[in-house]
């Protein structure tokens, strides 16, 4: 059975870039041309509207597939667009896998066991249908998950990454401004609830450590909190890949986001979702059809940032 | 405009019942002749099995919507049958509503600001599509949430509780078994985190509070701790309505219900789910055939329960 985080890894070392493209496909983030020509169609709109957002993805998959390892669809923009947004995102999964790209689900899902178990299974895993035959569901690679009721909620998910070959990512700490709301919370010992999150993390992925060291249980760690994720890489997620969001647009730069890396330079992924989807609304000399060309500039542009800061964190350690 | 927690204890007191039933459906929970019919119907096995599934439940509000004011769909077992299960969980809640039920979305979604208002909308609210036009999603009453992220994960689905009416419940001590691990830690000042959480729920609802004296914004606490679940109501969440997971098949009792419960015997609304779907299983004297006068015995059983152990709560404080 195939280890997620060497599947993860080995993909990043292929390309040498850490990068991970989040798909956020809101309608107003689709290039005019895309929206005109689905807005002539015939038909429902909900299902045309799904279709154009299909068409935006597969484009930027298209543009960066051979220069970016991964790819994470987050949910709520698919269930906004109901049952047709939920057709869409399972097509965007099939398609980025086609293209060789790790696909990551931004579910962020959280239950009590036997209703973890139904969820672990939707994203990760197959159900048996009316037939009596087995079918997956949406089939990612990978899964956020939000660790607030206990192991009895992630145990079920563990029991699929184990079977599947399959990860999961724990919300650790979020880039969000009010992430600190609970996540700072000082514990009787004096350590944050984050850190203790971490720490389960990490035992909770003992067992599933793969050839680079890394276990295919991991963690997300926003890439606006660097002092936080400085400590946490260094004193605790030591086996942990680290999802690192809130790069770009939230506000969180390539240095930011090196902290995640251990001293190869190595055991985290960078998460960008508009600044690469938009990156064709802050080009205005290109047109909206070449919205894929504003992409790939873009990912090219990350990488390269991501790639000096990673060694110039290394440099710093080494002196 | 409408306030959720009125419109939901206005249909509790109309029915003298605080239960709400639980859908969970498992294709495994759907009485044999459901399943034998869909079977033997040409066509998708997954469109057919997710059509069993809207047959059941339509028959379980049937059987229950005129002595139970509420139903909660548990979304992860329609994503469990994909697009088609998505489609049975939206016309499960349109034909709860038009019974007359209110419909609480089980969906525990949590996320950054932005992310957090996509899910907002897809649950309670509405957007626009393709057309320029807005159309409500799911368009549940009230939805449950995770409050890992803090404040501005929660903000959007109060604004969206606050525009339409709607509610939410947010997790504050599941009925799960680990539901300590991180909820029971103790912070510096010596109290647990739920308690924290619970404050937070009390002061950010401060703003939706309605004629019965209870806000829109809720709690969940489950029925298998009610040792915290006293404090909690009284000492924390005094106008917060509280969501009583647990009872039932996952071992919750009566009188662990109505600790939830105020002085007057409100403020708290039980939910059993696989007790009530598959009653049937446990009356071998019925035909799967009368599998809805199985789940009406047993919402009588429930509600009657549930009013003797909230008597007897109330008697036991006033001696």
């Amino acid at each position: 059975m195939r280890n997620f985080s060497d599947y993860l890894f080995d993909r990043i070392d292929e390309l040498n870039n850490p990068t991970v493209m989040g798909l956020d496909p809101l309608l107003s983030y689709v290039p005019e041309p895309i929206l005109d020509k689905w807005r002539k169609k015939s038909g429902d709109p909900k299902v045309n509207g799904a279709s154009a957002i299909l068409e935006f993805n597969c484009g930027l998959i298209d543009a960066v597939c051979d220069i970016v390892p991964a790819v994470k669809p987050q949910f709520a923009y698919y269930e906004l667009y109901g049952v047709a947004g939920i057709q869409a995102l399972k097509e965007t999964v099939d398609y980025a896998k086609s293209k060789g790209m790790v696909v990551i689900a931004d579910a962020k899902r959280n239950d009590i066991g036997s209703t973890a178990a139904a969820y672990a299974d939707a994203i990760l895993g197959s159900t048996t249908h009316l037939d009596g035959k087995k079918y997956s569901g949406i089939d990612a690679d990978a899964v956020t998950v939000n660790a607030y009721l206990g192991i009895d909620g992630i145990e079920p998910f563990c029991k699929v990454a184990k079977e599947r070959g399959k990860g999961l990512f724990i919300l650790v700490r979020t880039s969000n401004p009010s992430a600190g709301d609970f996540q700072d919370l000082l514990l009787e010992d004096g350590t944050p609830l984050y850190e203790n999150v971490a720490r389960k993390v990490e035992e909770w992925g003992s067992e599933l450590i793969g050839a680079h060291g890394y276990s295919s249980i991991g963690a997300v760690v926003g890439a606006t909190w660097p002092e936080q994720a400085g400590k946490l890489r260094r004193d605790i997620l030591r086996h942990s890949p680290i999802l690192v969001p809130g790069y770009g647009t939230q506000g969180g730069s390539g240095a930011a986001a090196a902290v995640n890396f251990d001293r190869n330079g190595k055991g985290a992924i960078v998460n960008a979702s508009r600044s690469l989807m938009c990156a064709y609304q802050k080009c205005p000399d290109l047109s909206q059809n070449d919205y894929a060309i504003a992409t790939r500039n873009e990912a090219i542009r990350m990488r390269d940032d991501l790639r000096l800061a990673i060694k110039n964190k290394i440099l710093a350690e080494n002196v």
